[in-house]
């Protein structure tokens, strides 16, 4: 098999790599994200596979994106972040670029380079969660991405955990990731901050003000041993656990991943979410346990995957 | 292809049936359930099985069951109404039985009835949800039965819907299965009757006294025309359709089949459902929608799903 080219498309960087079939990727190219221009957006799709494609000799190229993919791999639904909205992506790319392509939901390509080759490998089922500002969802089911009827499956983060909770950007009140999430610490943070400047000290001394936390900030300040962030972090790992008790409910993974930027809190975390997880699993003690994982490939899970996906898909 | 038998244990009997390849039963023999007695449950399926198999000329056996049921077809984990625990079921009837065998958990074969003959034909993705005293799910995805890593996927009915809820036999609180279910239905009814003996004056009189309204008596009602049991249905529909937009989340499903004794309720259900759906379904507006259609197959699809996996699968 030879190399391929995984383009991550994200909220404010452009992330593309050429990546071989031992999932190492050999060479990189960056650019910011155009903001909501799609003819832009393009463009600089376009520059960072023509480039690195003119370095390499490579088969073909994956875009992983967050957002609904449609499951021709060719178009996307909707993104969050970009204008992109029924946009026919690969017709519109069609000539443009010089080796075959495919779309992916950027959390399925994690999702899929950590079956491959990080925490799950050769696993039979493997839910992979993403925190990042929300949750980005993935799963790896009998040795293939499942992707729902339509493309938009494992919407995570979009479960009702909070009848009445707060108010998500999707419309509903009470989602998961509003919950467990970075947008869930910094919010947490900065109404501790509210209430009680004192016990928020730390977070806002290293923020530089209480409006400016942000969740890397909770999670620096509970990696170096602030109490109240570290308070905020196990309230987020419970509910992470609630959420994968949930899942367990109805996937019945062999193993959680847990990945993004979020889980670089590790154990301050994974802890709390496999306590709770273990008190709320339906049919505990009667049944096999899921196990719940780190992520093992970091921020270059979706490039990874979305490029072993195009060598693998087209 | 051939003949094969169904048998579906339920709590109180044991149905089993002759079904060609049609989804049509031929032949019928019935029992009632012994109660938590496993060799005696082990005779009551090698009797039925036996007496039909000596009628016909049949080349397999499904057994489909509440519980969870191993992932090899052959062992039963945990059964809740029957003392199974741990089961190799298929290993201990073997030399009684004189036909291939399989085990399969009763949402599970009732999905694949529904998928092969019954309301979701053809359909990419089935989520089957079967409402009796509890919630049975089941799903059909790719043309084949989604069990999970370990044959306990699609527990549907224990996903928490409401933290610090009702405390549901499972030992979590707050399962869906206790807002949306005959379980819930009658225990409605009953605290109405306590709160209110005239406005459940219909019910009690229907039931003979309020400790006796069960779900049964409650779509009666329902469908005799009495409001009070119309508006219990309706926030049980709510509460169903608000299950199915997570479901939606997670799964992507085309069709949400919805059967079991409950769903006799019909629209007086399947309309507030659908409203609901509708209204918490995230992404709603930019995103296809899965159909919400009653199951067509009624009290069967048990039988005849075990039967018609046990003919493809042996």
């Amino acid at each position: 098999m030879g190399l391929a080219i995984g383009v991550d498309i994200g909220g404010t960087k452009v992330a593309a790599g050429v990546v071989d079939d031992s999932g190492t990727i050999l060479d990189r190219e960056r650019r910011d994200t155009p903001g909501n221009d799609v003819r832009a957006n393009e463009d600089v799709i376009v520059d960072v596979v023509e480039t690195l494609a003119a370095r390499h000799d490579v088969t073909a190229a994956g875009i992983g994106a967050a957002g609904w993919i449609g499951n021709d791999h060719a178009t996307v639904l909707f993104s969050p972040h970009l204008a992109w909205r029924n946009e026919p992506l690969r017709a519109s790319l069609t000539g443009r670029i010089s080796v075959p392509l495919i779309i992916e939901n950027d959390a399925n390509a994690a999702a899929w380079a950590e079956y491959r080759f990080g925490a799950a490998r050769d696993e039979a089922v493997v839910v992979c969660v993403t925190l990042g500002t929300g949750i980005g969802g993935g799963l790896v089911a009998g040795g293939e991405v499942y992707r729902g009827a339509f493309g938009i499956g494992c919407e995570y983060g979009h479960m009702t955990m909070v009848p009445g909770g707060y108010l998500c950007p999707c419309g509903n009140r009470g989602c998961w990731e509003m919950y467990a999430s970075g947008r869930a610490l910094a919010r947490d943070a900065r109404e501790l901050a509210a209430q009680s400047p004192v016990a928020a000290q730390y977070m806002v001394d290293l923020a530089g003000s209480a409006a400016a936390i942000t969740g890397p900030i909770v999670t620096e300040a509970a990696a170096a041993g602030d109490e109240a962030a570290r308070s905020i972090c196990t309230d987020m790992g419970r509910w992470l656990g609630r959420g994968l008790a949930n899942l367990a409910a109805v996937i019945d993974p062999s193993v959680f991943v847990i990945g993004g930027g979020v889980s670089a809190a590790g154990e301050l975390l994974l802890g709390p979410a496999r306590d709770e997880f273990a008190h709320q699993l339906t049919g505990r003690g009667f049944r096999p346990e899921a196990r719940v994982a780190g992520a093992a490939l970091g921020p270059d899970a979706g490039l990874v995957g979305a490029a072993d996906l195009a060598r693998l898909l087209t």
